[in-house]
């Protein structure tokens, strides 16, 4: 069974945890937000590419679900000597990568063609793609003014309210090869439990991505990332709220209507369903939140099932 | 009283140490070997220029007299799992350095202004400088093929018998702006006790700065490298026996006698003198080992006062 899954970053890769062990990895195909890019003392830094790839590959910090698990954080403190900006967290094995890629891309390397490299390197045999080769770059118009994607998260913490937000270079960008492929071919598509408005939107933002979903809507299963009307991880419900958006698993498949077919919902929004089926969504209720190992395979177990229902529950 | 100095990396720092000791260090200036510089996973390294500022900052590691004392090497571990060379030895905390001078070249910096930044954020007052902006590589042709000069001497270990020796670009770079007028104005010249033929040479070879150093040949000193015919640190001793050039204080007087008015040798070398003196090169006999830092100041200072006597020694 051929899985295509959508992903962002600290989020998605709980539940890709859960896939590449109640599935043969080998089968499952993710496509990753690159909007979240950032370009710092001249290297190119994939923050979800990355999170996903060491999660899979064991090696994530299990305490903050990003980073290289006992990585330590000499070059940053001495970058800041330089009077560089240590804000964001580049880690010394984790700079590795970056430098890897980094000097990949300047021989002429894809960003597909560096995370394969990095994905086999660490031994992951889920195949990871970025959206696109090209970048797109998340950028939040705030209160305080327009802000690059992680100045919005890391270094102002999201406090900014949100009142726009923009993927610059996403109309002009391609799919990554294999990405529409992927999901053209995929018995199922997952969208995982990752910020709708950034982590997911990006990728739909890219050219014929959106349209390649819809048109496989009956065979896409997403995950609510809210959870009795709040996210369990990262802003998505204060920027849901600061959008004007319902914060609920409600507000998650309406912004999902059009492209998903099914959407998994927590035991607490179970109340929710009516609602959400009446949009034309059909709606599955288990244990969302994901704290265990086992909590991510159960899940992803369950999520595998609900392909066979595809969406003949949902009302005409 | 200002001095310039020629220096590689090593062997020139332990007088260098010395000299910003035994002189106020503003009147320093320092002229430092770029032909040992390579480029490794997209980033420009720079051994002898980090070797000498590291040391002049207090943060050099004792034990090797390169890198950064007590420094990590996490991210070469981890480049090794991306299929990575790892043989030349880039610690945590020397990455941040190569990072912030790569990003600088890259926004257009100059070399010169990477080493400004770098030598003013660790706190060094002595002044130190690229031999030239532009690049210039050292390769060692050997039995075994042409070697870039780090291969050669990191990766090979200096086996390979050396037959000639290349400092590629040198014949059209340039000196670095403040080479020519330092060289110009400085009271007194010191060429440091480093390789004659790796460390000093490729500086000689950047156009004008061997005919500006001539211009002064009677305020220049140099220190031999080589005590007892044999080199204190690395393999000047070897090099030069691979060269057919007599391993001795000797040979390298012979080696600078067009532009060096003193020589400062080891007492072991004491019956050289009349030899030396013979080249209309001036002889001067002190103890020439630097294991502590008071025999760093000790011959820094004892460098100093060689410049009064100027070559008013030397026979006709």
């Amino acid at each position: 069974m051929g899985i295509a899954a959508l992903a962002g970053g600290v989020g998605a890769s709980k539940l890709l945890f859960g896939l590449a062990r109640a599935m043969p990895p080998g089968e499952l195909t993710i496509v990753v937000n690159t909007g979240d890019d950032i370009e710092m003392h001249g290297l190119t830094i994939c923050p979800d590419l990355d999170i996903v790839t060491y999660t899979l590959a064991g090696v994530v910090n299990p305490a903050t679900g990003w980073g290289i698990d006992g990585d330590t954080f000499a070059a940053r403190d001495y970058l800041g000597r330089y009077g560089r900006e240590t804000w964001f967290n580049l880690g010394d094995r984790d700079l590795a990568t970056h430098i890897h890629r980094t000097d990949m891309l300047h021989r002429g390397k894809t960003l597909s063609e560096c995370a394969e490299s990095i994905r086999r390197a660490l031994g992951v045999k889920a195949k990871i793609l970025p959206m696109s080769d090209e970048p797109v770059r998340t950028q939040i118009e705030t209160e305080n003014g327009l802000l690059p994607f992680q100045h919005y998260l890391v270094k102002h913490r999201a406090a900014p309210r949100v009142t726009k937000i923009h993927f610059h270079g996403a109309e002009s960008a391609e799919p990554a090869p294999g990405v529409l492929e992927a999901i053209a071919a995929a018995d199922g598509i997952v969208i995982c439990p990752s910020n709708p408005l950034i982590s997911i939107r990006p990728i739909l933002a890219v050219t014929g991505i959106r349209d390649a979903i819809a048109a496989r809507r009956a065979d896409v299963v997403a995950i609510s990332p809210i959870v009795g009307g709040a996210s369990l991880k990262g802003p998505s419900d204060k920027m849901m709220a600061e959008l004007g958006l319902e914060v609920s698993a409600l507000g998650v498949a309406r912004m999902y209507r059009d492209i998903v077919g099914r959407i998994i919902i927590d035991g607490a929004d179970a109340a929710l369903q009516t609602s959400i089926e009446e949009l034309g969504v059909a709606g599955s209720v288990t244990g969302t939140v994901m704290r265990t190992g086992e909590d991510k395979v159960r899940l992803a177990a369950y999520t595998l099932t609900q392909f066979k229902k595809k969406a003949s529950s949902a009302p005409a």
